[in-house]
């Protein structure tokens, strides 16, 4: 934990999150490092919003909440993905991922 | 593809590279428009490289290219996600993906 770049993307690191189960990428959300403390410490999915500029439980409010399977980082460090257990949809469109808008190849 | 904002990362885009068929994370890598209209255009992966600051036909020399099988973007238009054919490792270290460090949970 303590070789992670969180000076590369000025304290903050993308997380990729993934379902463990249909493994879907559900979303991409940043963390500083009071969010990666407070996901491997409780269990679940903190970010940083970047927004509203604070801390933030997914699911806090929406009860969508993200119970944590795994983080893991790459190769250079400087990007986190959560596998994780998701309850009820990921996206607040209402939609099960975020990345629900195919663009066309060719 | 116009409603793509490349303005929030300064002209880049973090982009999610997904295996097709073990449905993994491969790596995290970014875009500028560029990339994307090669990636559309020629039907396999570009990036925008950051450390080297050019544009990056990934596989071009190591021969470890990536098909793209599907684009898609997600809710707030501000993140890519290429779903790929793999050749070979995609990860520079040899290994198949770039998330193979695990953070202990708890």
């Amino acid at each position: 934990m303590k070789k992670l770049d969180f000076k590369k993307g000025n304290g903050l690191i993308p997380v990729i999150v993934q379902d463990v189960n249909s493994k879907e990428i559900l979303m991409l959300a940043y963390a500083n490092e009071e969010a990666l403390e407070k996901t491997l410490s409780t269990g679940y999915a903190y970010y940083w919003s970047r927004s509203r500029k604070k801390l933030w439980m997914k699911g806090k409010t929406s009860g969508h909440t993200q119970k944590i399977n795994l983080v893991a980082t790459d190769c250079d460090y400087d990007t986190l993905l959560y596998v994780v257990q998701q309850k009820g949809p990921a996206c607040h469109t209402g939609e099960y991922t975020c990345f629900h808008n195919k663009l066309t190849i060719r």
